[in-house]
């Protein structure tokens, strides 16, 4: 059975649910599960999720994306999107020397936990090929030794060459540009070892150390052009203490990178995402 | 700006979310929260809670109701609420000697967390008397040292004479009769302390000491004939460790019980649950 | 039967845990709890709390302290103090508008949770005067718009004269002078209302909510001339969501910061916290 | 620089540290860590871990384990043991059909967070060959369709031509005989996938969902020959919703039984778990 999910934004007044049921329910759709959240139903922004069974639509997909938008969107001033589950994202894994994220991914993937189409995993360090091609993933090893913009340059002709909509830092330890940045405009999933806005920036789990925090934090997050700023999709934290040093913190900390970067890059692929302004809606 | 919500629940079919916020919108009811969960989309049950302001309804509450079974809820064969915020729920506290979930109530009650109508408490001890009556509430003590039958006889009257809806058993430690409990179906609501069903039945600590679990946990559930047995509305846990004795676990529990019966009755008392079987969906 | 409590900073070294146990065990001490933790073997910092018997000690006090000066502590370099339960440090607490804090410290002060010697309360409002009263204790309305370094010096002589030793700021809004905070090192608990070092300073719910994280935190930490710098003793956090505005951040967070403020001071008046640098070493 | 660990039980009375940290530290040991715990200081059961660095001991470890013997265990009635993290203990893992548990230890293992020797993994499936050989670790397949007590056989017979110590049940789905549990005695380390003693037996998730719980756990503990009774050693939980069916519960009970499996092992081969009756004792 065919799952689809319309994802819409739009000012909030009253008889959005209604159109936007009416409309489905009118063209053959059941709806499997719908999500609501306004900022303020005065005034504010309405988000919506609404997922439904596609197998007995009354239109095909141009006609009816073009009917809603005639319909229904353009009377509420609605961004929207329609996605399908089948159409499974194309997706990049970047990586750098620390492999656990990357292979939580990898195993979540095997087992059918992550509905994406991988389609290639680019590192700056050649370590992870064995481990990757067991997958059938392709490996790109691409250097920064020889200048960051031209391993950028070759990063993005290896991502648009497999057509990759979706990019996943797993760990990937160089900044990128914001030129390539742009390219993937909340599109672009990090894990970052730290519980966002703290210790931002290099080595947070000695920054943790450091203050003395009693819990350190993996925060997962769009990528914006400013560094650790981007809308935050999840964070998990775990209690710390006085025992664990710098050592522990991070193996504690993977963990936490492992489970709040696979979970975030869930919701992306199941259309469960909205940004608004900087901040997230997830809808899970 | 009055707070109407709506609940419902019925086989699922499709067209039910569409006409549910069709009528609501044609009657002028802007929605402000919808959440609706299905069993399964094929032949499973279906709930729903809307939350919409009810300020500018076209038509009084009697006719809307009466329009809503007729052109709504018959046709998908609903079982169905309509309830306003401003409507108080009439409730009753019991309680026994421990204090600490009764005072967690009274505080975000005078605070204004908990949207209730409190109009008694009632004891089989008379030591909680100035506390609660320093709130303004009535306090009355029934000890079940004359028998049990004349004590609940005496608080069914009490709780009859005050219009009571909601009966909250904030550490209230005598068994309630089956006769007592149906006649408040689903509407009253016990705080037991253990992660259930694991440690139902008496001194829930020590069974968790003798163990050795690593977790400890309260629950908030309806109460129904079957002591400990009745749906689960709330549970959370806190970790301890060979260190803690049972009196220790006691005193870690009843920060868990507090706040995990306050959310229960916060939650029933905002018409976010509702009850399937012996489970509850709850909608927060 | 009396508890002592045995505190020790120093220089990690091989032999200290046996020197200070034989000696207890040479002086009719019976060990019921040690605690140590080293920051490294080699060249590090050696800490340890030992919680003893003290009804079968075969000096008085000061001689014993003598004793222990002249055969141990001496020999290790070490900064060490001597606690008796008996012994309940006299506490002052400190309090604005919000009661939540206040109030769960006194309940729990009163069911015997908190082992201390509440001498009073200060406040810059005169509304919780009723509240404090009740149990006894005396209140203070110390208001500050008649120039901040008045009430101030107002505070500290109320302090001095009630011969305080502890000072818990439960939501106390003013900022406290440099001197001030000189006159009580380590000795005054403040709790702030986020995941410290994330909002420091002012209004860190609104800062939450508009940086748009997954989970709130609440930090109780002691204080020093720095804002919200001080050494951390305990933190905790809760999840939230894009449904939680300003309002519900502060309700949830309101929890956190009672259970984490009365956990600091629980463990302050047990004597389980060393303090090395900016960071704490809490033996629990 | 080798670390040993000295691990105690024993009644309770006054000198027991101060016997063996002189006896240590007479001998050229430094101590690294002390905990240590007490039942009840008057006749209770005492028990302790001191972690050493052996690297300047002034005997051999046979006379020096006679010597401590003679000395310090005799006085005391102690029954003690001594380890050397050098000597990684022989390890077993016993698995059927999901791989989750498996493969977490694997890699925890590759990375060196799991300090054992793995020298085989045994399953009733053949499915896992490939990823256990890759890993330099032999993989036997012991169906037992040919009969349980001839699979049981071979297994014994395997683990003891491999000197397995330590047998791992990582989601193995088979009841061990009451011979072959004797056989380890506490240690089996068993990963049950609810919050025990909650939904003991088969089918934990849909136990958990039938009851609509509101968090579902996973528990490792040492195997006995009653059935999910032994002595826990770590447990987790996760919150779950109505949201959530059977399928999920699964998926997120699986994130637990990974992590709470791979702390109960580390922590069993670093020599941190002392038994006692049917709970333990956790130094961590």
């Amino acid at each position: 059975m065919e799952e689809a999910r319309l994802l819409i934004t739009c000012p909030d007044r009253p008889g959005i649910v209604a159109a936007v049921t009416g409309f489905l329910y009118a063209h053959g759709a059941n709806i499997t599960d719908l999500q609501q959240h306004s900022t303020d139903p005065e005034g504010g922004t309405f988000f919506m999720r609404v997922a439904f069974t596609a197998s007995h639509l009354d239109l095909a997909r141009p006609a009816l994306e073009r009917a809603f938008q005639e319909v229904v969107a353009e009377r509420f001033g609605m961004a929207w999107r329609l996605a399908f589950a089948s159409e499974r994202k194309p997706t990049a894994i970047l990586v750098s020397k620390p492999a656990h994220a990357l292979l939580e991914l990898l195993w979540r993937y095997r087992v059918g936990e992550l509905p994406m189409d991988l389609r290639l995993v680019i590192s700056n360090h050649p370590h992870h090929r064995e481990e990757v091609e067991r997958f059938g993933i392709p490996y790109h090893h691409v250097p920064v030794e020889g200048g960051k913009e031209e391993a950028e340059e070759r990063i993005l002709t290896l991502l648009e060459e497999a057509g990759v909509e979706l990019v996943v830092l797993a760990r990937y330890m160089q900044i990128l540009s914001p030129s390539f940045v742009e390219r993937f405009p909340m599109r672009i999933i990090n894990i970052h070892h730290s519980f966002l806005p703290a210790f931002a920036g290099a080595n947070p789990y000695r920054q943790a150390y450091e203050r003395g925090v009693k819990l350190i934090g993996a925060t997962a997050h769009y990528v914006t052009e400013e560094l650790d700023q981007g809308p935050i999709i999840e964070q998990d934290v775990v209690r710390v203490s006085h025992r664990h040093g710098v050592a522990e913190l991070r193996r504690l900390g993977q963990e936490l990178e492992r489970t709040v970067l696979a979970r975030a890059v869930r919701w992306h692929l199941e259309d469960r995402i909205l940004v608004h302004g900087n901040k997230t809606v997830v809808f899970v």
